[in-house]
Formats: C-alpha cells, sequence, structure tokens
C-alpha cells in the first residue's frame, strides 16, 4: 500500500485516516449481513447478561458522517436497547448543576447501550479551538475527563470512543456538498464554517486531547470520515470486538481487583482524629433555646441573600448510629423555606440505581441553583457501611477516595458549597441512646439488631471513619467533626458551621 | 357546644373553622406521645407492606401554619420515608412539559409518604381570585383535579387533603404577629398582605373549589388555623385514621373491581374499524426512495421552523406484531436532528416504575419544547397487551380510556402535538413475516415463542384495538389507522400524518 503523505503539519495520529480508506459496494454487501446479526447477537448477549453496559462516544469533526455512522448503527441494532443521545452545546434544564450532569444522568443501565452524539470533550475542545479557555484550562479538563472515564470503566462500563476526522481539504469538499444538497443544507450554517475556518487549531487541539485520553481502559478508535461505508463498518467491528471480548471475559467489567495504592495501615497507637475529640464538653442547656434560635435566624437570613441564588449548597450528614444525625437535619431544615431545601435520605438503591455507577444515585439527587441538598447519608457509606460490611472489594472503596474527591471538586468548582458533618458520640453514649430507644414508644423504630450488630463493629467503623476524613477532608471540601454526646452542642455547630461555610462561600 | 355564629357571608363550610378551636397543653402533653407511637408504627407498616403511597396535601390561608404544622409532622414521624415537596409558583424545570408534570415527577413509590405544601389547587385558586382566569375557566380546572385525583386513588394513592382556615381577623392579626417577629417577618411580604386585601375572594373561590373537589375517595379535611396545637393533632389524628384503615384493609387500596362503566358488546357481524382497513393496496415500489426522501424533506424542514421550538411533539407507534413500526420509526427519526427526538421503548417498568400510577414512567418520559418523543409501543398498553393478557383487572383497563384521553388532552392542551400511528397488517402477511423473520439470521431476535403465543389471540388483539379506538379516538388526538402490508406505503403514510398533525397544529 502506499501512502500518500499529509501537509508537514499533519499530526501522525491522524496520518492513517488521511489515506482515503474505502471499502467497496461487494465487500460491503458481503460483510453487513454477519456484522448485523454477530452484532444483535452480542446486543442481546448483553441485554440478558446485564453484567455491564456500553457507552459509545461519537466525536470529531463536521461533516465527516457522524449522525449518517450513528443512523447506520440505529438501524442495525436493536434501538429498544439502545439509545441515542445528542447533547446540545447549552442545556436549560442543567439549572446550576455541574456540566457533567446531564452526562450522568444519561447513563445506561446494564444490559443496555447509549451512543452520545457529542460528549464531555466537546466543550473543553471548541472553547480551547476559539481560545477561549487557556492551555493549561484544557489540560485540567482533560485530567477530570480521564479521572471521569477511569471511574466508569472501573464501574465497569465498557466504554468506546470513536473519533471522526477528515483532511482539510476533504472537509471543505464535505461542507459544500452538503450545503448544495437541500436535505442536509441546515445541518451546515454559520457555525460549521466557522469552525472550518478554525480547522487547524481544532486539529491540533483535538490531537492533544486525543492523545492525553486515549488511556488503556477508553482508547481512542480514530475513523477516516470520507467514505460512509468505511466508517460504518470500523465503528460497527470495533464494537462487535469489545462487546464480544467483554462478553467473553464478565470478570473484565469488574475493576482490577489488585489494589495498586498501598494498603492503610491502622493507627498503631489506635489514636485516631475522632477519638481525640472531646465529647465531654456541654453548653448550658438553658442558653440552648435563644442560641438555636439566633443561629437558625441567622442562617435562614443568609439563605435569602440576592447571592444565594447563584449557588446551591449540598449538606452531607454522617455519624456514629445514634449521634442524632435526624435531630440536627430538623434544626436546620426549621431554619429554611421548605420550597428551599430537600432531605434525600440514602437507603437501599432501586434497581434503577443499582444498575449504574454507585455515584450517580447521588448525581440525580443534585440541587439546583438557589436550593439546599442535604443528605441523610451520602455517597461516603462507600467507604465506611459499604466497606465495613464487605458490601464492595477492598478495591472498590479504595478508588472511592479519589472518586469522591473528584466529585466533589466538580460540585464546588460549580459554586456548589459542600458542607461534611461528621456527628460523634462516644461508645457509652451510644449504649445508653440505644437502651433510651428501646425504652421510649416512639423511639423505638430507631433501633434495630442492624444497630447492635454495627456497634459489635465499632473499632472497624473507627478505622473507616480515620481513613474516610484523612483521604477525603480536601481543602474545597472539608469535613467537619461534631462532638455530639452533647446534643444541643452539636446542633448549634451544625447550624453555625453550615452558615459559616456559605457566607464565606458568598465573600 | 354553643356555635358562635360567623359574619353572614361566611361559607357553612368554614363555620366549624372559626370556632375558636384550642388545645390546651396537659391534652397536648397527654395525647402527642401515644399519637407519634402510633403513627409512627402506622408508616413503618406502611413502609413493610409497601401496598400503597400517601400523598398528603397541604393547602390553605397565608398564616395558617401550614408550614409549621409540616415541621410537626416531620419531627413526629420519620423522614426517611417522608418527603415534603414544596412547589413555587413557576418552575423553570418544567421546561414546557404540562403543569402537571412536577406534580408527577413527585408522587411517592408504594410504602413512602408525601407531603406537598402547595399542589394543582395553588394555581387555579389563585388565579381566580385574582381574576385572571373566568369563572368557567376555574371550573374546567376543577373538573380536572377530580379526574386526576379519582386516577391516583383508583391506582391505590391514600390521598388527604388538608385545608388550613382562619377567620378575616384572625389571618390579619397574624399576619402582623409574623411581621414582627424576627424569625418570619421574611414570611410576609407585599404578596401575603394582597393575598390579604383579597381574602374575600379567595375564600369564595376556595370554597367553590373545595366543594367540587371534596370526593368519597378524595375528601377535604378543614382545619382552623389559629392553635397550633389544635391543627397538629387534627392533622395527625386524621393520617393516622386514614393510615390505620387502610392498612387493615389492604384490598382497598384497589380500584373498585366492580365496574361501572357499561360491558363493551363485540361487534356482532365481527366487523371492525381495523379489519375494513384495505391492507392490499400498494404503492409502486419504483416511486418509494424518491417519495421518501421528500417526505423526510418536508419533515425536517417543518422542525427547524422557528414555531417549532414553542411546542414538543408525541408520536405514538403501535401496531400487529411484524406491522414494521421499528422501520417506520427509522424512516421518521433519519428526518430529524438527532438532538431533537428520543425514541422512548416500552419495556418491562422496573421497579421505581412499578410502584406508581401506570403512567408515571411516561409522564417522566414527556419531551421538553422543541423536541420529539417517540414511544415505541405507549400507555395504551394497558388496554392492549395488559387486557388481553389479564395482567390487570377489567375495571383498570376500563378506566384506562378516560384516564388516557385525560392524559392527552393536558399534552394537547400544553401545546404538545399528540400523533398516533396504528400499523395493522393482516393475519396472512403477519405469518409470512414471522416466517422470513425466522430464516433470516440478523432477523431471529425479532421473533419469539411470545409472539407465537399473541398471534394465537389475534381476534382478542383484534377486539381490543377496535374498542381502543372508538374510545380513545379523540378530536384533540386522533387514532391515525395505518395499513400495513405494503410497507413502504406505511412508512410514506406515516411521515405524512406526523408531517401533515404537526403542521395544522402551528398554523
Amino acid at each position: 500500500m502506499t501512502v500518500s503523505p499529509g501537509p508537514a503539519t499533519l499530526p501522525p495520529m491522524f496520518e492513517s485516516a488521511e489515506l482515503g480508506h474505502k471499502i467497496d459496494k461487494e465487500r460491503w454487501s458481503a460483510e453487513v449481513p454477519q456484522l448485523r446479526a454477530d452484532l444483535l447477537e452480542a446486543q442481546y448477549e448483553l441485554v440478558k447478561k446485564k453484567g455491564f453496559s456500553t457507552v459509545v462516544v461519537i466525536g470529531g469533526i463536521d461533516g465527516a458522517g457522524k449522525s449518517e455512522t450513528i443512523n447506520v448503527l440505529s438501524e442495525w441494532m436493536d434501538t429498544r436497547h439502545m439509545q441515542t443521545t445528542a447533547f446540545s452545546p447549552v442545556d436549560h434544564e442543567i439549572s446550576g448543576r455541574p456540566p457533567m450532569w446531564r452526562f450522568w444522568r444519561s447513563l445506561p443501565p446494564q444490559g443496555k447501550i447509549a451512543v452520545f452524539a457529542g460528549s464531555w470533550y466537546t466543550s473543553p475542545i471548541t472553547l480551547r479551538a476559539y481560545g477561549e479557555i487557556k492551555s493549561n484550562q484544557l489540560d485540567h479538563a482533560l485530567v477530570e475527563i480521564r479521572a471521569f472515564e477511569r471511574m466508569l470503566t472501573d464501574e465497569g462500563v465498557l466504554l468506546l470512543k470513536f473519533w471522526f476526522h477528515l483532511s482539510k481539504d476533504r472537509q471543505k469538499k464535505r461542507l459544500k456538498e452538503l450545503s448544495h444538497d437541500d436535505r442536509n443544507a441546515w445541518r451546515i450554517g454559520e457555525n460549521e464554517w466557522r469552525h472550518f475556518e478554525l480547522y487547524d487549531k481544532f486539529v491540533e487541539t483535538s490531537v492533544r486531547a486525543i492523545r492525553e485520553t486515549s488511556t488503556g481502559n477508553a482508547p481512542w478508535t480514530i475513523v477516516e470520515g470520507s467514505d460512509h461505508r468505511y466508517r460504518c463498518l470500523t465503528v460497527g467491528r470495533t464494537m462487535l470486538d469489545a462487546m464480544q471480548k467483554r462478553l467473553a471475559k464478565p470478570e473484565a467489567a469488574k475493576a482490577p481487583t489488585g489494589v495498586r495504592t498501598p494498603p492503610i495501615t491502622p493507627s498503631i497507637d489506635g489514636k485516631h482524629l475522632v477519638t481525640s475529640l472531646d465529647l465531654e464538653s456541654k453548653m448550658d442547656k438553658d442558653k440552648y433555646p435563644k442560641e438555636v434560635d439566633e443561629q437558625q435566624g441567622k442562617l435562614n437570613l443568609l439563605t435569602r441573600h440576592p447571592k444565594f441564588k447563584k449557588l446551591s449548597v449540598v449538606v452531607v450528614f454522617e455519624g456514629s448510629d445514634a449521634a442524632g444525625k435526624g435531630g440536627a437535619i430538623r434544626r436546620v431544615t426549621q431554619a429554611l423555606d421548605a420550597r428551599q431545601y430537600n432531605v434525600i435520605s440514602i437507603a437501599a438503591p432501586t434497581d434503577e440505581e443499582k444498575a449504574r455507577p454507585y455515584l450517580w444515585r447521588f448525581w440525580r439527587n443534585l440541587p439546583e441553583d438557589g436550593r439546599i441538598g442535604i443528605f441523610d447519608r451520602s455517597w461516603y457509606g462507600r467507604v465506611l457501611v459499604e466497606r465495613v460490611e464487605g458490601f464492595c472489594s477492598e478495591a472498590d472503596w479504595m478508588r472511592a477516595y479519589g472518586e469522591i474527591n473528584d466529585f466533589e471538586e466538580q460540585l464546588v468548582k460549580n459554586d456548589t458549597v459542600v458542607v461534611k458533618l461528621w456527628l460523634q458520640i462516644s461508645k457509652e453514649e451510644q449504649l445508653r441512646r440505644f437502651e433510651e430507644r428501646q425504652a421510649t414508644a416512639h423511639k423505638q423504630h430507631k433501633i434495630t439488631d442492624e444497630d447492635w450488630r454495627n456497634r459489635e463493629k465499632w473499632d472497624a467503623y473507627t478505622q473507616a471513619v480515620s481513613d474516610m476524613i484523612d483521604r477525603t477532608s480536601t481543602e474545597l471540601a472539608p469535613w467537619t467533626l461534631v462532638p455530639a454526646n452533647d446534643k444541643y452542642k452539636a446542633r448549634i455547630q451544625v447550624l453555625k458551621t453550615i452558615h459559616g461555610a456559605i457566607r464565606d462561600f458568598m465573600s
């Protein structure tokens, strides 16, 4: 095969995508029926086994046949189990959630395939090509994307990324062709021609993005976009190979069980941040009513500040069993207008939630601008109960620290105040409260056998809490430890902490 | 008991709510602990049995203690299983969905309680009191509400409605008190005083709304709002009674099985609209490619009209097995920008869907303005497969016709074009296609044992389809019957029908 070299500036990555790949009609007719049958078979095995979900990201240059290829895929496969989502540059339904929110909400459940036309790459690449973000901002976006994709694949998602490329000459030709075709002329507007003017810049930026994100777990496939049959066969075959391989080795859907991070060594002297808290100090009970009133008033005032409409607040309540989370939450909600907040109580996940990465059910409950989401337990369950009870593997909870930090970073950078409260009581105080609960009619529901069982694992939980705080108390979203043997003092501290965090964020 | 009569204009309904009901501290202290324990017990039984959900609607006059009462309920009950949602007058996330959309999306699953602060009553009552809608528009809104609530209760929702009342003098006093209380002053703004100016108009409108919607299945409880202890005890006791009764008689959660509508008599001569179709007529196959191209082009053009951004489109595809729904859908989507449409394939409901009224999963998939939702099978499953296979009771599918008509009316009135397509093939053609599918590798997945079983029930399905068309082909959302033995002709008719419906709606 003779290779006609591209212009000197052509990045090596795209060289093979400017060779003029072409599939003739005969080969197409010979291969397509079997490919279709195989793709469908793989799809139905996926539907049946439900072991993982498949996300197909379609990116690339205008006019390179992205939507035509997606149409063919829809024809080849069963669209009852394959959903195509096209992401517009803006989405007004996002209402102040982080940019990743709309991709999260479109993640398919296990057993299904999602085709994304446009993706988390569209915005950083476009903004950079237009010079609206700096080089290091692009770098940072790519680092975030890598972490996000790592999380997806660790959670078992089969992630396939296709980049459709055209040489500059071919793109120009293609855009002209489309403009003169009645059916497609609408696709080519000012935007497309403006993009074309920036062709070199786009290619340069894409190459960088592709290089930085072509990871072992989610590599890019570059597709030359000039020949319809070639691009369809390439995408179809690549999908088929990847699905067949994964179906044959279902264990590959799991994150590597070999833990690569250093193990966590239990505190040698048994001392932990949480056990060093002064749990005994009390506040004057007589002063409490006035104080709680005052703090609630202050918090209330803050939430009616005009600036408050431009941010959102996420408050995480975690703590020992019987530490008084419920009571503390009520003292917070009493200060708020019921239209402003939601209490999200985390219980067992539903089947829609179980079929997706574990953070999905928190993403779907994020508050919009001007609102407060109060989480009664949270994503930290992954590194607390799931770790201690062995509901997930060590590898799973070990990677969760980083995933959670990434998640919270996205929140904070998107003007969400993240307040994380750990309510700690002593083992003795817990016993006292358990016994009191059993003795009081309207409190009996609060105490179950499970609580007693958890209590037996007090030390394991203490270790898990310490590790959690060490690894996730970041400068963007620090933990606040609340000594809670005295519930009055604890409630005041909770109110003050939330107030302080919002006030600091607004100023 | 001596009744001090209110002013002459006082509607009898509210007389008892101006008596100055009051509960003293002793009775409160004596009764509350048991009430709390009982409420919790009922709540836990509900959580355990999951037989129904409870929706508590809180409405009434400003300053009558609605939010204070909700706070107390949150204190008494377990908020992990009770969610309070306060509805703002406007909600920008609604993005063009019908006004009821936000209530639907907040419906609790079975086993849970939802408290609604503000409801479907807020808007019609307020608009009428302000004179912004006419008397007959209020009437129409109330008729719709009654149908909606009937549907909820028929679906097993325990619906409790509380109206908080205050006399005019008391309201004035209360608003003044609140204005002078630092913590609550923010609650009383211009709006509240403006409402107060309209007190008489508000009361008159509320009385009418309450009277018209105090049905056997969802009666109102009027609560005098001046005494905190009285209003809390009233709401708490009413909730407790209703929940206990329902828990004791779980069959009451089901809609009455006695069918009150006249039975459907099968066509005496075996003739049906669908069987009278001319299925044999064909189009010239040579003309098809040009024709499909032309129709797709026309449809595409229409969806890029500026007016299109202000409406949404719902296309329902139903039809005999193997009638070619999938192929027809693809001919439609080929004409559209992938960012504009969603294909919603209706398969078995998820557990989140099963725990709610059957229309919930369609509400959650409604397209926003400027978008097209293509339903591959739909809510009509209720009166087709669920009826024929006995998945729901006769009473359930009999009431579904009316519920569906109401649902579609809400869509159309909210600027949604509703296109309903029934694709019909002959029994012989179906056999031919089944056999062809079994013989073709990439079509085998399309044919299952279930298809053969359904085929044996051909006559029962034909009857169900005829009844469906008779009862749901309304002037707002008519059915289009598409003879589909010739798939080319069918596809052209599908494209033309969708185009025509959108065009007529826009003009």
